[in-house]
């Protein structure tokens, strides 16, 4: 079981989250990211300048456990915004990207989704949904 | 030692940011909120709707440590974006607000900053500025 419909394609049609991970000694950190969702991997792919050499890098290779979230508002107040939180298991790695945007790094942080928490993402379904994927 | 007067006019430009925190197993979650800075206490107060009912709410009493970001993007790509990620320790509490937005509970989280990380905030120290504040 991987992401629904739907979840593809708000995560495809938006380019930032803000990626939680945690620190050496278990504390959180949290930083804007510009993605990708990898159709070929169901993954969620994070690339940046000097990835391999930032803290959360580091982190996710001490402590997998991130969540990511991506959100933004569809109309007005609490009852317009929407978001997507997938949390899951990271992983540094170097992935065969020939389509790479310039200036960035061979490494990327790749999530593996175990869990998504959404509002109002799926038309069909407004408000909240929350389910496990298969690892 | 509290908070700078770019980072503050920074915070109080904003209204929205994203929150990590500890789930009761040590793994992170991470949620779109609504914020204020609070120049009276020197903290981000988060209010929202059942706020006392929400997994974060409850996350903070067992694990106090929480990530927050706010970020914008002044200008085109990497080079333009900002960021302000405070880190620090949360509580839940029922402040005296007589300007309370009608519809958002009274509980609110808040959070005391630790430590400041920032990219491109102050005009005159552009790039990455991270420091300890005093507890």
């Amino acid at each position: 079981m991987t992401l629904d419909a739907a979840h593809i394609a708000y995560l495809t049609g938006h380019h930032q989250g803000r990626l939680a991970t945690l620190a050496p000694d278990g504390t959180p950190q949290n930083k804007p990211v510009g993605y990708r969702y990898n159709p070929g991997t169901a993954t969620i792919d994070i690339a940046g300048q000097n990835m391999e050499q930032s803290a959360k890098y580091r982190n996710i290779a001490a402590h997998p456990d991130v969540a990511f979230v991506v959100d933004d508002a569809a109309g007005a107040g609490a009852a317009g915004m929407r978001f997507l939180e997938i949390r899951g298991r990271a992983e540094g790695t170097v992935p065969d990207r020939p389509g790479r945007e310039p200036g960035l790094g061979a490494h990327i942080i790749r999530i593996h989704p175990r869990r998504i928490i959404s509002w109002n993402i799926d038309p069909e379904r407004p408000g909240l949904q929350a389910r496990n994927l298969a690892d």
